[in-house]
C-alpha cells in the first residue's frame, strides 16, 4: 500500500488526463445545476486500474498549472499512480461533459480538449530514456496521436525508445473520427505506431481502420484479420478483441476473444443488467489484459480482462476501482449479489 | 433557437401548471429532508415537448403571483414556450407530492390543486379570439374541466372559438374519478367537449367513460368503439390509443394503435427496463402524435408518438426533453445505448 | 396513529441499534465525501416494521449517551416504537459502513460494534419482569448473543422470563461466523436459546448450524430437518424458511416455505429486478411472519411474510416502511407499477 | 427519554402543522431544483421546544390523510410530542415556501394554507374536556383564529374549557394582516381570546392591535400599555415582550422585557452575527418563557426565554432543537464557540 | 411577463456566455466531487439584470453547438433575454472554475475561454444593422476585445453602427492583464472603443489604464481624471465609479461616486457582512446604472446602481436575480432582514 | 509535485488517523440524513499541512483492514504523504462525530476511538530505527499517549530513537482529560515525553498540566512558566503559544507569542469573522511553526504559524489545504478578499 514497495512490474502509460463533468441522477444538462466530476483519460484509466491491481504504474502527461490540474494530480496520487513525470503547463486541463443515458436513451459526450494542457505537450518535455529505466510495459492508445501533432510526435518518440529497450508495448488503437483535426491521416499514423507494438487490443473494426481492409465480424474473419495484421505489423504477437451487445444503455453483454498467434480463444458472455457507468470499460479490459498476461496464460488473461471490463460497468467514474480479488471472484461466477461482510 | 422565428405551426395548450415535489433517490417522505421539484401539468407538458420539437407553442394558464409562480414562468420560458398569455392571480400554485416507486412498489401521488391559481381562472381572463389568431392546433385534456367549474367554462369557450376558427383540436379526455368535485358529471362534460374536437387520444377505457359503453380491450372491440365514438361525436376524425404493460414500476412495455377512420394501424412494442420517470409519458405520446400528424402519415405519426412516449420514460421530470432527432433515432431501433460523442 | 392507543398485541424486541453509513449513488468509499445514514439493527427492524403494521412494539436496548444515541432514539420514536426501555450508556453507538453494490458487484459491509453501547449492556439494566407485562410476543435473533457475553446473558434471562410468561417467542437464529469473538461456541448457545422459543425463522443452513447436521436444501430434506429440529427443541412449533436466488445484486428472486408441524407449505416466487436496498429484507420477512401469524392462517402468513420481504427490496434503509395495505396489494399481484393517486 | 415518564407538567398546544419548503444555500426559487423541507407551525414549535426541554407536550391539530400528513406526524413523534389528538382529514397539509435571505436581502414567504387540513378543522373533532385532563398549561397564538372560522371556533371552545379548568393560558396574539380573510375582525377576536388568557406574550404593537391604542415603544409607554391591557383583559397577569434590532438578515440583536404586574424587568441584549435560521425564534421565546415561568422566577424566566430565542437563530428549521442545559449555558455567557467534546 | 410586450426600452449587449463551475460549500477543488454551475459573462449579466428589471434586453453572442450551449440558451431564455441573435458554432463554450473563498481566503478563478465559441465569433456572423433596429442602448465591456481579434473586430463594428444610430453606449472598459494574448495592445484598443461610447463605467484605475495617466484615488483626483477622459474621448458624457473596501472575502463595503459632466456626486456606503457571492457585482452596478439613468436623475441612478450592486452580493450565481422593487427597498434603507410574507 | 523529489527536509509524524463525520449545513444529528466525512487526526494533520507546504512528510500509524482504512490511505496519498509505514490491522478505524456549531452555538464532538485500529498498535509494529533514517523532524502530541498503553509505549520508543538520532522533536502536549482511561497518569506521562523533546508548542495551561504549576495567562507569567518548563525539561529550547478569543463559534481572534529561550516575541491579532471550520487550526499552527522554524527566524516563524492557523479557519475539513504562498500573502495583510484570477 505504500509508495516505494518493490513491485515486480512497472507500467508506463502516456496520455491526456481529462476531467469528466456529468449532471447527476440521469439529468439532462438543461435541468441540472450541479455536475459530478471525475478524472479520467483512457491511458490514465489503465494506469489506475493496474495500480489498484497492485502493480507499479507511472503516468506521463501534462496538466494545467492551476487548482484544476492540482486536483487531477491529487486524484492520481490517491490511486497510487507515480505522478513524478507529470508536468504543469499554462493551458487549461482538457475536459468533457457527459449526459448519462438510461435505458433506450444513449449517453452523450461533448469534448473541450483540442487546446488543452495535453494537446500542447512537446517531445522535449518528456525524457523517455530516463522514464523507461526499469520499466517492463508501455501502454498507448489511438486517442493520443489524434489530439495534436505535438502529442503524436511525443508518443512516437516514446514508442521508439520503448521498442529499443525491448519493453512490451500494448496498443489500443481506437480510431475516433471526430479527432484528427490537425492534418495527419489517422489511419496511416495508427498503422505506423502499431508497427512498434507487441499486443494489439482491438477487433476487426480497428484492424480495418488501420489496414484499409473490410473484414467482417465473424470468428473466421476475425482470425483472418488478425493474421493479416500480424503479417503487416510483424511486431504484433497477439490480438485481443472484446464484443459488446447493448440491450439498452442500462443493459450490456460482453465477451472476449483473441488470436494468440497460435490459437483462437474466447470467453463466456457476461451480462450486466443494471449498468452504473459505461465509461472506461474498454480501459478496464486493457488493464485486465495487461495484468492477466503478466500473471496468467492467454486464456485466463482474456477471461480476467473480460471480467474486469464487466465489473467496471458497476463502478462510477472513469477508473476501475476494483482489486484482483474482486475480478477473480466475478470471473469465478460469484455474481449473485450476496453481501460481503 | 430564438424566440421569434417564423415557425410553420403554432400550437395553443390550456391547463394548469403544477409543481411536482418528490423525495429524491426513491426515498419515502418520512425518510427525506429534501424534495426535488419540477414543473408540469399535462397540457403544458405537451406544449413543452412540441417546443422541444421546434414548433411554436403558447400555453394559456394562470399562476400564483409570488416567487413560485415566477419560477414556473421561468421554467416555461427556458423551454421556449410563449408565456405571454399566462396571468398571475392571488392564489397559490397547484402542486403535487410524489413518492417515486421502484420495482414492485408503485409511485404515490397526492394533490393540492383544487383551490389553486388555475382552479380560480375565469373565462374573462382569457381572450380566446386574440389567442387563436394564426394558430393551427389546440390541445386540451380531461383534467382541466375536472378541476373547477371556472376552468370548465373557460375551456368550453376556448373550444367553441377554436372550432369556429377551424383549428385542429386534439383531445386527451382522461376521466380522473377523484377530481370532478364541483358538481358536474364528468362523463357528460367530456362527451360535450369531445364533440368539439378533431383527434381523439384515448382507447376503449376513455370511450367507455364518455359513451357509457362497455367495449373490451381487444383489437376488434377497439375498432368498434372508435367507430361508435365517431358516430356519436362526428367531429372526431381519428382515434389514437396507447397500450401499456407494466412488468414493474421500473419495467414497462408500450405500443400504439389507432383507427384512422379508414384503417386499423399498430406499432411494434417498446420495452423500457430501467424506467427513470413515468410521469408525463402520456403527454409525450400526445405531443409526438401532434408533431407526427403534422409531418408524417398516420402510421409514422403513431410510431413517432410511441417512440416519444418510450423515450420520456428515460427523462427526469414531467416534460419530455428530447428532440425530433432523438425520437427518430429511437424509432429506427438505435436503442442499444451506444455513447454519442 | 397516537402513542397510547390500546393495540391488540404488544411485541417486545431486544437487540443492538446500529447506525448504517453508506456512500450514496453506488459510490465506493474512496470516491465519496458524504455518507447517507440510517438506523437499523435486525431486531429493531422487526419492531419498526410491526409498528408500521399498526402493532404496538417496544424495543429494549442501550444506546450511546451522546447526540448519536439521541438521533437513534429520535428515529425509533418517529416510527412509533416505544423507547421507554432504552438506556443510555457511556459507550459509542455500534455502527457499520456499507458500500452498496450494483449488478455483479456485491455490497460490502464492515462493522464497528464489538465495544459499543449494546455490547456493554448488562442483565441488571433490563427489568424483564416489568417489560413483559401485558406482552404477547418476543422476538430475538442470533446476532445478539454473538456480540458479547453480557448481551448473551441479558438475552438468556429475557428468554427465561418470556417463556415463564407463555409469551410467543420467535427466533431468527442466524449464525454469523465473524462474530462470536468472546469465547462461547455459537452453535451451542443458539441451540440453547432456540430451545426456549416457539417459532423458528430459518432453513436448513440454520438448522445445520445449530444441530451440527448436514441437511441439503431440497424440499424433502427441509421437512426432515424441520422435524429433527422440533425433536431436539420441542418448544419449537413451526419452521419458516425463505429461499433467495440472486441474478445479481440488483435482481433477486425469493420465495417462502414452511413446515407447520402438520404440513409443508410454500409460496409463489417474487422477482425484484431493480433492487433499491437489500438490507433488512430478512427482518421484513420476520416481521411479516409475526404479523401474519397473528392475523392469518399459516399459508397466508407465509405469503404475507414473503411479500413484505419482497417490498423491502424497494425501500431505502434498514427498516421496512410499508403498511399492511401495501403488503396485501403486492401479495395480490398488483406489481405492475401503476401510479397510485 | 421514553414516552410514558411521569413528567411534572403537561402542556397542550393547538394549531396548524405546516410544511416549510426552502431552496437550500440561499438560492432563489428560480435557480433551485431541490427544496429542503421542515415541519413547523407556531404552536407546534412551542410544543416541540418544550418536549426538548423535558416537559410532556401534546399537540392538537389535523393533518392531511396522505403520506405528507404521515411525515408530519412522524416528525412530531421523533421530537417526543404526544400526537394522539391529531386527526387526519381529506384536505392537503398547509405549507409555505421560503426564500432564505442573507445579509441585506430579506427572506420571503408565500403561504398555501387557507384551504388546508387545519383550516377545515371543526369543533366537534376536538374533545377538549378529555384533552385537558391533568393538563397544567395551554398555549395559543393569533395565527389560529386568523386561518378560518372553524379554527377560531375550535380555539374559542378550547379556551373556555381551559379557563374553566384553571389551566395557565399563554397567549401569543400576533396580528397578521394578510390572514383574517374569512370575515371576522381580527382585532376584536384577538381581544376576546386574550380575555381568556393568563400570560400575554407580546409588546406594544400587539397591545395596540388589540386595544386600538397607539402606545410607543419606549419603556414607560410599554409599562403603561401593559397596565392598560391588564385593565381591559383582567385575566392577564403578566406581559412579556421581546425587542429585535436587525443589522441585516444575518445579524440580529434581541432582548426581552416584561411587566410582571409588579415591576418592569429586562435582560441583556444578545447578538447573533451569523444567523442560521430566523424562523421560529418567537416560538422559541414563548417556549423558553413557559419553561422558565414553571421553573424560575420572572427575571430568570425572561432571561431563559431570551437565551432560548437567541439560540434558535443558530438552528435550522422551525423547531428549537436545544436542551435546557444548552440554554442555561448560553444564558451564562458561554458564547465564544469553544468546542464541546 | 411574456416575450412580446412593448417595453419602453430595448438594450443590446454583446459578449461571451461563460459557464462557471464551483465546488459548493467553500470546498477546495481537491476535496470536492461535485461542482455547482451557473451561466454568466459580464455583458450577459447586464442583459439579465435589465430583463429582471422589466426592460427588453437582447444578448448577441455565440455558444457551442452541443448540450452545453443549449443549456446556456435555456438559461438566458428563462430570464427573459431575447436569444434570437445567438449563433451556435463548433467550438466548446467558454468556462471558468472558481474556488469560492471565505473570510481571509480569497476566491480563485481559472479560465478556459481563449479557444471557445465566443473567441471564434466573426464579424460576418453578426448583422449589427438589423440588430440595432429600434434599440436605445448598447453595453460593452473591456473583456470582449481582450479575448480574440475576431471578438474585437466584431465589437468594433457594432460600436460603429451603434454610434451611427445615436444609440446610448455604456462602456465598462476593465483592463484584464492576463487576457489580451492575441497581440493587440489592450490600452490602445480600449481607448479607441471608449471613444465611441457615451457613459464610462469605471474609476481612476480604468482611466489610468486607458490614458496612460497616473491619477490617484482621491476625490479631487477622480474629478480631474474624469475631466481628462472626457477631454480625450469627447463622446463620453459621464463617468460613474464604484469604490470597494474589503474587510474580508465575506465582508465588503461599497459606495458609488460620479462625475456627471457638471458635478461630483456620491452615495452612502453599503456594508455587506455575510457575502453570498461576489461575482457579477460590477455587472449588477452597470445594469443598475443603465436602468437608473433611464428612469431617474443622476444622483438617484447612482444610488440605484450602488444598491443593485450591494444586493448582488446576497445572490448566488453570476446574475443579479432581483427586481426594481427589491433595489428600491434596499436603497431606502430596509436592510434589517425583516421577513417579507 | 511528484513522489520522489529530493526534498530538503523529511518530517515524521505518529498518531491516529480518524474519520470525522458531520451533518452538513449546520444541521443537528437528529435532523440530518447524510454526513460529510473527512480524514484527520492531529499529527496526520501536521504531516498533511507540511506536505502541502512542499516538505516530505511520512506518517506512521495503523488503520483498519477494510474499505474505510483504504479510503484513509487514499486520502493521505492524495495529499502526498508517504504512507509506506502505515499498517493495516483487524480493528475498526477510530472516528468522531461532530455537530458543527454556529454563532453562539458551540460545536459538539463525540468519539469512537478507544478500541480502534490505532489504540491497538504495538511497539513491534513500528521499526523506528529504519523510519528515522534521513529524517530531520519528528512531531508528536499529547493525544497519542492518552489513547492506550500500547500507543504510549510505541510513542515512547519512537521518542527515544529520535532523540538518539538528534532529530528535532516538536511536542504539542495537549492534556485531554476525557482520554487517559487506561490507567496511566497523563500529567506524568506528558512530562516524561516532553523531556525528550526540543520545541514545546503550548502555553501556560499546558505547562501547568505538566508541571502541576499554577501560572496565569499574562505575559510575564507566560515567560516565567516557559523558563520553568525549560528548567524542568532541559531538552526544550523554545516555547510557542497561541491565544484565542472567541466572539462566537463563527468569529474568532488569534495571536501567537513565544519564549525563544532568549526573548519574548508576539504577533498581531488575526480576526476571522466567518469561520468555515475550526477543527485542525491548532495543527495548522504547529505545521506552520515547523515550516517556519526551518525557513525563517523565530519571529517570522511565529507569524507564519499564526497566519497558517488563521487560514485554516477558512478551509473545510481537518487538514490545512493551503500553500506557503497562501500563508505568506495572508501574513502580508492581503485579507480583503480580492478575487485571484
Amino acid at each position: 500500500m505504500g509508495n516505494n514497495h518493490s513491485y515486480p512490474k512497472t507500467i508506463v502509460t502516456f496520455g491526456e488526463v481529462l476531467m469528466r463533468l456529468s449532471p447527476s441522477e440521469n439529468r439532462k444538462m438543461v435541468q441540472a445545476n450541479t455536475l459530478d466530476f471525475y478524472f479520467g483519460g483512457t491511458e490514465m484509466n489503465v494506469a489506475a486500474s493496474l495500480s489498484n491491481f497492485g502493480l507499479y504504474s507511472k503516468h506521463v502527461s501534462t496538466v494545467s498549472n492551476d487548482f484544476v490540474g492540482d486536483a487531477a494530480i491529487s486524484f492520481m496520487r490517491s490511486i497510487g499512480i507515480d505522478v513524478s513525470c507529470i508536468s504543469k503547463v499554462e493551458h487549461p486541463l482538457g475536459l468533457y461533459f457527459m449526459e448519462v443515458g438510461a435505458s433506450a436513451r444513449p449517453s452523450r459526450i461533448t469534448y473541450n480538449r483540442l487546446h488543452g494542457a495535453f494537446a500542447n505537450i512537446e517531445p522535449k518535455h518528456v525524457d523517455w530514456e530516463s522514464i523507461f529505466e526499469g520499466v517492463t510495459h508501455f501502454h498507448w492508445t489511438g486517442i493520443t496521436p489524434a489530439i495534436s501533432e505535438k502529442a503524436y510526435n511525443t508518443l512516437k518518440k516514446g514508442l521508439e525508445v520503448a521498442k529499443k529497450n525491448n519493453i512490451t508495448i500494448t496498443a489500443d488503437p481506437a480510431y475516433r473520427s471526430n479527432l484528427w483535426q490537425y492534418g495527419k491521416d489517422g489511419h496511416e499514423v495508427l498503422k505506423e505506431l502499431v508497427s512498434h507494438s507487441t499486443i494489439f487490443i482491438g477487433g476487426v473494426n480497428e484492424i480495418n481502420e488501420i489496414l484499409g481492409t473490410d473484414f467482417s465480424v465473424e470468428e473466421d474473419s476475425f482470425i483472418e484479420a488478425s493474421k493479416k495484421l500480424i503479417e503487416e505489423c510483424p511486431s504484433i504477437e497477439k490480438v485481443f478483441d472484446k464484443l459488446r451487445t447493448g440491450v439498452s444503455a442500462s443493459w450490456q453483454k460482453i465477451y472476449g476473444r483473441a488470436w494468440t498467434g497460435a490459437e483462437y480463444i474466447t470467453t463466456e458472455e457476461i451480462e450486466i443488467s443494471s449498468v452504473v457507468d459505461r465509461i472506461g470499460t474498454g480501459d478496464a479490459y486493457a488493464a485486465g489484459l495487461i495484468y492477466g498476461l503478466i500473471h496468467f496464460d492467454d486464456k485466463k488473461a482474456l477471461r480476467f480482462a473480460n471480467a474486469a471490463c464487466g465489473l467496471k460497468h458497476t463502478i462510477l467514474g472513469d477508473v476501475n476501482l476494483v482489486s484482483v480479488e474482486d475480478v477473480l471472484e466475478f470471473m469465478n461466477g460469484n455474481t449473485g449479489g450476496r453481501i460481503k461482510r
